[in-house]
């Protein structure tokens, strides 16, 4: 371990610290998008950008497929809008609340990347051993790396999960042992939401982050106060 | 969908998109810590910047244990003990090079937290029907959330995945169906690396950004051109 190289870049400022917290408190999950454009070079920075999320025993386990053509995007469209039926059904008594949250992005976004797993990940061992999952997790650190460059390029982007995976493996070609993660919606907005569209729709609400914390123990309450924190979005 | 309110924050800078993108690029998985401390308003600020992050269906599937005690510190680290070796004897001919890697960190740490799902996750249907490993990527954004806020306050963090989850689960007292996804090791380092450790000590390397691009389907390459952006680390 002697052989360590060292970053030599000097502190995070406050101005800089304060733009990563603002990219986090007004990133949001887009579902509206206004068409438009976005230039190469930007897209490039941003796929970089999730090129760089960490990943379990540095397996990098996302690939993107671009979909710019039109059949293409509406086959993806009709991907989605089979589950978004089929989810609805699953949901019973909030089947109609949830269908009254449209998935337009698909046809109406600037681009379409979808994000898949390559086949080959049963290889891995390194941190995947008794968690499989790991590697999901890295792409999903992929996609918010991207989310969050993308909100700082003033995009918007939304992560749609709702489809088939091997409907949509098969429609992209994929070989077998890819696994599609999801259909990455991405381009210029009108505006970003005030709130999660969630919350606004009254689906669900953030949960009090004193909830979320605990001490040594699962049952032991948190010796944190986050009602000393701040309040904001 | 008539009532959804809009952000009228201005748009982001120049400067702070570049602070955005510093912290995505100089983001590292740290397995050296400094010992130290890190202040409760700053660790308020960093559980602040996970709980912000992307859920599906807003489910909010994190809870966070903050271990402080040495004794569970080291139960803790003797469970990740067990698994290097375990990995290490299912990793094979790598099994040396993996042994060199050491995992100090859940003892040097100025901060432990242990994250994990809490039960529940059957009766979230939203985005999940199909993709019912879409709450972990909820998860994993949360913790990337919290690492690249961490690198904006000059700390450290390291997700350590070397464990078996039933065995964390019953040490920290989780109830059943709670599932731990990681230990995360938070605090002041010397410095950060200068590239990817695992690159450094020469396990893995980042694969050229062009091989992670495909347009339409699968096997059809990239038009765009990855090399046409700028290098960095």
């Amino acid at each position: 371990m002697s052989d360590l190289h060292y970053s030599s870049s000097p502190q995070f400022s406050e101005t800089e610290r304060t733009a990563v917290y603002r990219a986090i408190n007004e990133r949001r999950d887009m579902r509206h998008f206004a068409g438009g454009q976005v230039p190469e070079d930007v897209l490039l920075r941003l796929l970089r950008a999730a090129h760089h999320a960490p990943s379990v025993g540095m397996m990098q386990p996302w690939r993107f497929i671009r979909v710019q053509s039109r059949p293409m995007r509406e086959r993806i469209h009709a991907l989605i809008e089979q589950e978004r039926q089929r989810t609805a059904e699953a949901l019973g008594e909030r089947k109609d609340e949830f269908m009254k949250l449209k998935v337009q992005g698909v046809l109406d976004a600037a681009e379409v990347l979808v994000i898949t797993m390559p086949p080959g990940r049963e290889a891995h061992v390194f941190g995947r051993r008794t968690l499989p999952e790991m590697d999901i997790a890295s792409a999903a650190c992929a996609v918010q790396n991207m989310w969050l460059a993308a909100r700082a390029e003033n995009l918007g982007l939304g992560w749609v999960s709702l489809f088939d995976p091997e409907a949509l493996a098969r429609l992209l070609q994929m070989p077998k042992g890819a696994h599609p993660l999801g259909v990455l919606c991405l381009g210029p907005v009108q505006a970003f939401y005030a709130e999660p569209m969630l919350q606004q729709e009254k689906w669900a609400r953030r949960m009090p982050l004193q909830d979320m914390l605990m001490d040594e123990v699962w049952a032991q309450e948190s010796s944190l106060d986050a009602s000393a924190l701040h309040t904001s979005k």
